[in-house]
């Protein structure tokens, strides 16, 4: 299976350039399964019903999020409806939207979709370990289900990095998000999972983590709250990893790191 | 000038592989000033005379370190000796060392190299912008010196990025250490600055940031400490970046990543 | 009933005075059930088995834990035998020991002893709220239970409050430990449960936080290690919290601090 | 000289109690210096000028302050025109307002109230130890002034402590705030310095820290923001300290915790 998952899309420069790229990758990396992580899609803080709507529209099977799932109210109410919109499996029982997703991919395919928050430097959720087991009980990659990626979307690179190791072998691919840098440490992990610690954001690489500098950069610099953080708008890059698996096992044969546009070095997987 | 920096050096299989390739490197790619993070050199956790001697016979010009500075108790006590280990400039007054070093490279240029610590997620030091800003109003990039280095040591990718454009056009490069991960956002910021969040390690990246997987997991599940943390001992890769820029005025023309190794995509600069 | 609770014991001379206060307080105040949190007994780290003897020796029912409840490796080994001493209940499923104990009193009464970790500045543990919850689900104050105590063993006193308001009327007791100070805001909550935000320490208080005040002043200045944490060895205080319910509802009829000692304005409750 | 501190006065709960008894205590009390902490006056969140004119007009001598301080809008605009309204010291070169006041007190005496910040779990600010000894630096107690006051304004206990010791001598007393619990710890240290860990709010204790406690409890338990944090409106108990130095050496004689209203036990001085 060939599958493209881009990091968090940051405000209207990432929305443009995934809008627009995603359906051309599509065809070009002839591509099972694209992912990409929304947390930030509505103007840096969460994601509503319309954005989502159109990422769906132009061939996103899956959308992950993260610490700023419900930063838009209209998040909470609608996520029920919208099982491709998924959020951090580690929130506690009752929460709105679900944690893991399941999707029929091309030929009776079926991928799996998983998100979990980590907790070191970040809010106090459920253990993302044992909630990842727990999911992946349900499974067995290469039998129920063709391909299964684990969105882990936290602070700390050693929480990512134990969670790719925790889920060798037994998953297709763990991707690090939430740092808004892409890694460049892909690998295949021991077991034949494909690993990245961060796929980078889809947004302008001339800011502070894709907000305008200045509000930031006052805040650093003189702590005191100045005004509000707003997306930067200069032109943006697309981040994100592809990775081709082997039907038959579900594990990686290749990650490639991919990035497109304004700012950083170019890196488009060949076929 | 051409410049290269490495990452974090983190136990024996990052030693081993600096030790060796750093002179064949500077050979290679006609370096003329070379600076190591050497903060996890002995075992993970700090650096000793030893080890800096090896590091400095082999053609390291100078050493940074960061939060695991003092981890290995000779430090504070030879540090005053040595100029060419340096430890975060943000640390209170009186503190053994300096946090910024003044070097001479060939044909009578200088390099300044400083060393800070951001705050956000580490232990509170003193305003590592503050600090920056007050070395820097001592020199002149240009004209009373060559080559400025600033590698900010910390765990936000929000506030290296601030540090990047804090120091832009003032500085020749600004690089992020202390994840433990390279990041593939190595770009040259408007003010002529060259740029990466974090260098990555020099170390086994089948581990978690360096360290032998089995104890960080366990206590990732388990929640208890069970054995202690050491380094990961198979083969090592070498992580840095390699900047080049115009002597007339201290600004980057080119950055480029430097993988070198067993496990991450290789990349090496051509000349 | 009437019940003392005992802040975290720290070093000797926190626990002289425990041992040889305990058995007085327990006659002069006809207690019917002594708890008391042995986090810090041992050295200022964790408790050891023999301390433990002591402390159940002399009278004490049962004994919580919090963070340090692992510093001294033989607890794991010996807390399986031993159900007097409790170590959170939120530690992740597997974890040695019990998070929440069922304790015989006198005229065929039982107590429930639970204790609980908070998140906030704290280590990521499962969430102790809905354990907290789970566990009170299998009993029913008044009916099944005569007396249940919650240690809420955290940093922050908005965690500890909203615990006291999420356990009221379904508790008798919930009071906090980990601060080492003693809080004066003992109270009757709306729904009947006594409260107290931090028991304080035994231990002495003439120090930082019941240890030896000249190695954390010198961090705090110097931001660096220069030697251990040792307890500090003066004149213990004995800081702690009565309460007296009512055995028909098994909520609070009184609630007063205990301050018996060296340093602190003194505090006991008279009958 | 005869001092009273107020804590944290929290929304109109902790405002309307302390406009009615700061006269009447003032009296009762023969005060000589009233100092309050501000910080969360105007609805919870930061002060306005109309609260800070109504508190300085009823017989407050002083105002302090801590990570709320810019709460509102305007103080940064009105802070600079009112020297009895501090702002913690240790904030950036360049920030409006001051850290440290000094005072006429009746009979020709001054007093210095000097406010900080700690940094455990807190914003990254300067070094509050260094800041506020290069304030010490330019006063002599007894000599040229005949009381200091400190405010500590932090999280952890043990970082209130250690500011204590560490003035332990040099100034008439040090208090913490921010936990919005009173501390049951009153003492007079070694050196003569009065000190408490924290004084406590004037608000309703009836809440989380004085807000109304449903959107804290739910926030706890459910992990996501459904409302605003409002301040509790029920009846408010007054929280603070009265201290009682030598003039001559300016070192304290006596220290009593005060507390008055709904909920607490009470305590009040006696003269
Ligand atoms: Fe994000
Ligand atoms: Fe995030
Ligand atoms: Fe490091
Ligand atoms: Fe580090
Ligand atoms: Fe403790
Ligand atoms: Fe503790
Ligand atoms: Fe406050
Ligand atoms: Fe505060």
């Amino acid at each position: 299976m060939r599958v493209l998952y881009l990091g968090d899309i940051v405000g209207r420069s990432g929305r443009t350039l995934v809008l627009e790229k995603v359906p051309e990758l599509r065809e070009q990396l002839k591509l099972d399964l694209v992912v990409v992580n929304g947390e930030n899609a509505a103007s840096g803080f969460g994601i509503t019903r319309k954005i989502c709507d159109q990422l769906l529209e132009i061939g996103v099977d899956a959308i992950t999020t993260g610490n700023h799932v419900w930063d838009q109210k209209e998040t909470a109410q609608f996520i029920s409806q919208e099982k491709r919109l998924i959020r951090p499996i580690n929130f506690p029982k009752g929460t709105p939207g679900i944690g893991a997703g399941l999707y029929e991919v091309s030929r009776g395919r079926t991928a799996l979709v998983i998100n979990a928050m980590g907790r070191i430097f970040m809010d106090p959720l459920d253990d993302p370990f044992a909630c990842v087991e727990a999911e992946l009980s349900k499974h067995r990659l290469g039998h129920t289900v063709s391909f299964i990626l684990v969105d882990i979307h936290c602070e700390a690179t050693s929480e990512k990095m134990a969670m790719g190791h925790f889920c060798d072998g037994r998953v297709s691919f763990v991707v690090g998000s939430h740092s808004h840098v892409p890694t460049a440490d892909a690998q295949i992990l021991e077991g034949g999972t494909a690993y990245q610690t961060d796929a980078g954001m889809c947004g302008d690489y001339n800011s502070v983590i894709g907000m305008d500098k200045e509000e930031p950069l006052q805040r650093f610099t003189r702590k005191m709250v100045a005004g509000r953080f707003t997306p930067a708008m200069g032109e943006g890059t697309l981040c994100g990893v592809f990775v081709e698996t082997d039907d038959r096992t579900g594990l990686a044969k290749r990650i490639e790191p991919l990035r497109l546009g304004a700012r950083l070095h170019e890196s488009m997987p060949e076929l």
